[in-house]
Order: structure tokens, then C-alpha cells, then sequence
């Protein structure tokens, strides 16, 4: 089994850049860390190619290295610290593997969109709460922060391996959808939303939730099949994005 | 008006205090900072003890000074910093005086109530969606993190002053609920649970949300009317109590 003492190591090098978007993008992994984490990793179909242990945890984690022995490496507590972005860093992280794949959304189940969501502790929440309320998968825009950013993948829980998640173009999407005789619901608060308590519930739908500050983007709500509206009853000036998203999406799927 | 340069002055050390829980239970008083939620407070029926001003900021806070001349005093940058719990501090702070009545929880309208919830984001947003949803009150049972927690109070971006809040026993209050004939729904897992989705829409009811890894404390959920539960379809664990709790409200309050 590998093991590295260097913080200069090519190698390490190499898995610092993953804590960056550029750097994510470039080399087509991530890096997740925490013993939580790694294990929905490796219980869910991602391929995993770097198993990252700090040395201390060798004991704690020795069933783990067993069975994955070709992907262990060991590392030193500077190298762990180095890699990791938590708080409490548990001295296991793995490098994965991005596998998107166009085709894993179909549009069988419900599917989230979101545009510009901006704050990672959200985008993780939204997957979470998406993968608990059954939808199929979540598209994030182009101008949104990405799921791989460790804040994002630590509040997603684990989510993000539950079902299908891109980040792609939305208008490419809900023109997919529609063509597809999907409804296609936007989120807004101007004359020509509808209360969502107007809304069957129903099986298939993709559902655009936006910007904490700004909401969804006009063009996108101009070529919407609907837009929606939470009723606001008291003197609150809006709800954050992860809440809005959650009522509509219990209340709007069957 | 007042002018304060040194961070010894006795009323400094009193101020500072209030970042503490326990400074805020002796005082009883607490601070909020930030123009918005200033304003939100100077709309409300809240009683501004004293507008803390830091003297870069006079001109900016010109309108607001002259208009509330006896209850300024302007402060340092030294001070104000040591008042601050906020990233970007705006140099604006208010101490008001706590104003909790037991009067002001009728039942007319739904209430929440929380047990021993733990973050204060979570906290805040419980009550920014509770005041979204148009609920009269909010209950904070004895375990919980207290709204006046500086964090909790950012996230609640002023709903506090949009609703009646109490700190108080909540074993009290179900029973006062029960007696005037309102059902209390508690939130739980276990079998003895029924879905949230059974429930006729109501306009008076209790709703209690609990701790963020344990739930409503047992004890508790022996003395509610019913305990409800959210269908969980995906493969996620849980909802963060903040989401459960805003997809039970929407979905209850007709």
C-alpha cells in the first residue's frame, strides 16, 4: 500500500487543486471527506480511485484499507490537513470519478432545476431534500455553485449518490421536457405566477427554483410551461430557496 | 447625545454581556445589529432602550440619530467591533428590552413549537417560515438555543418582530392547547406516527418540531394529540428539522 510523507508529492499536489471549481473541472473528479461520506461512496455505484487515509486512523479504518487495498494510500496528518475543508476532519477522504451521464434523466420522476443558487449550504440541502421528497435527479445551471464544492457535498448527506445529478445548461432542459409533454413549473412572485395550491398533484414535472437574492431568471420563466407562488400569509419579506423548493416539492409530487 | 470612547465604560462591559446567553437572561435585554433588522425593530412595538452608533457612520445614520437623538450614543470603532457577532459589521446596533408575555399566544392562529433545537440557523429559519406561513406564534421550549443568539437572529431576518415568540415550558402549553380543544401534532418515526399527508388543512392547531438529531423528546410525544410523519420516498436519511418543519406548516395551516 502507498504511502506518502511529502506535501510537496506530485500527487498531492494534484488533490489540493480538487478543493478548487477550476481545478474539479479540469482533472473530472472531486474529493469527499468523512467517514459518512466515504461509505455512501462506496456502497453507491461511483468509482472510487483514491482511498486517502491520515496515518493515525490505519487502526480505525483497517477494514476499510483491507478491502480496498489497490485504492489505499496513507498519508501524513500535515497532507490530511491539507486536503481537508472541515472542521472536524476525520482522517478519511476518497477521490472520485465525476460520472455524469446525460442519460440518466429521464424525466420519470419529478426533477429539480436550479438556477444560480449560490450558497453551497443550500445546493446541499435542495439535493437532500430531493432525494427524500423521491425525485429523480437535480440539474444545476450554469451560474450556480457546484455540488462539488465540500460545504455543498457535506450538507447534501450523502444525497448526491441517490440519484441522478448535472450540471448542464437549464433552457436545453426545459426545452427537452417540454417536448417531452412534461410540465415545466417556475418559481416566481410577479402577476403571472399561480398559487401552487392550484396544482394537482402529479407523477412527472420539472420544478425551477433560483437565486437567493433574485429568483429565477426572466428568460428562464418566459418559457415555462407555468409559473408558481407561495402564498406568503405573514409580514416575511420571502423564504430562503431550500424552503420554498421543499413545500413545492412534497406538495406538488403525488 | 451620548459619546462613549473607552471599552472599560461600565455600559460598554453591560453591552457587551448581552452576546452571552446568560447576559441576556440577567439583563433581560438583547442586542441586534445590522440597518435591516434595526428598522425591522424601530417598526415594531419593541421598546429601543438605546441605538448604538459607530462614529464612522453618524452622517450615513444621520435620519435615524435625530429622529431617536435620546437613545443614541455614538461609539468608537474599538467598541462597536466588540459589540459585533456579524462578518460585515455595519456599525449599527439597538439593545431592546425583552417583552416575552404569555398573553400574547392565543391559539387563534397555528403555533410552533420547538424542543431542544440546537443551531441557530435552523432557529432563525423556523421562524422566518413561521411568520411566511402566517402563524400567530412561536414557542422555544427549555433545551433550545434562544432566539436571541446573534446568529439566530440574522436568520430570522426580522420575523421575530412579525410574530409572538416565548421561551417557556412546552408540556404547559400542550396542555393549555388540549384544554381549549386545539389538537397538538407532534413529529415522529415510529409507528405510532401517521402521515402528515392524512390531515385535513386547519386554522388553529399546535405543530412541535424537535432536536436535530433526536427528534421530539418521547416524553413529549406521549402527551400530543397525534404524532405525524413525512413520507420519506428517496434513499435520504432524514429532513433537516427546519425543512420538515416549513413542509408541515404550508401543508396543515388551511
Amino acid at each position: 500500500m502507498e504511502r506518502i510523507e511529502s506535501i510537496q508529492n506530485k500527487q498531492v499536489k494534484e488533490w489540493k487543486k480538487l478543493l478548487t471549481r477550476k481545478g474539479r473541472k479540469k482533472q473530472d473528479r472531486y474529493l469527499i471527506e468523512g467517514l459518512h461520506l466515504v461509505e455512501e461512496a462506496l456502497k453507491s455505484s461511483s468509482e472510487i480511485e483514491t482511498l486517502i487515509i491520515r496515518e493515525d486512523k490505519r487502526d480505525d479504518y483497517a477494514a476499510l484499507i483491507e478491502r480496498y487495498a489497490t485504492a489505499a494510500v496513507i498519508v501524513t496528518e500535515e497532507i490530511a490537513e491539507a486536503l481537508s475543508d472541515a472542521v472536524t476532519d476525520q482522517g478519511i477522504l476518497t477521490v472520485i470519478k465525476n460520472q455524469e451521464s446525460q442519460d440518466l434523466i429521464k424525466g420519470e420522476k419529478p426533477v429539480l432545476l436550479l438556477d444560480e443558487v449560490q450558497d453551497p449550504g443550500n445546493l446541499g440541502t435542495l439535493i437532500r431534500t430531493a432525494d427524500a421528497a423521491g425525485f429523480e435527479g437535480v440539474i444545476i445551471g450554469k451560474g450556480s455553485v457546484d455540488l462539488y464544492n465540500p460545504k455543498a457535498l457535506r450538507s447534501a448527506q450523502g444525497s448526491h449518490f441517490h440519484l441522478s445529478i448535472l450540471h448542464d445548461d437549464l433552457e436545453k432542459w426545459i426545452s427537452r421536457f417540454k417536448d417531452n409533454g412534461l410540465p415545466v413549473y417556475g418559481t416566481a412572485l410577479d402577476e403571472r405566477a399561480v398559487s401552487y395550491r392550484t396544482i394537482e398533484p402529479q407523477e412527472q414535472f420539472a420544478l425551477i427554483v433560483g437565486n437567493e437574492g433574485n429568483g429565477v431568471d426572466p428568460k428562464i420563466l418566459e418559457q415555462t410551461t407555468e409559473n408558481l407562488y407561495i402564498p406568503i400569509k405573514g409580514q416575511a419579506e420571502s423564504l430562503n430557496v431550500a424552503i420554498a423548493a421543499s413545500v413545492l416539492m412534497f406538495s406538488l409530487y403525488v
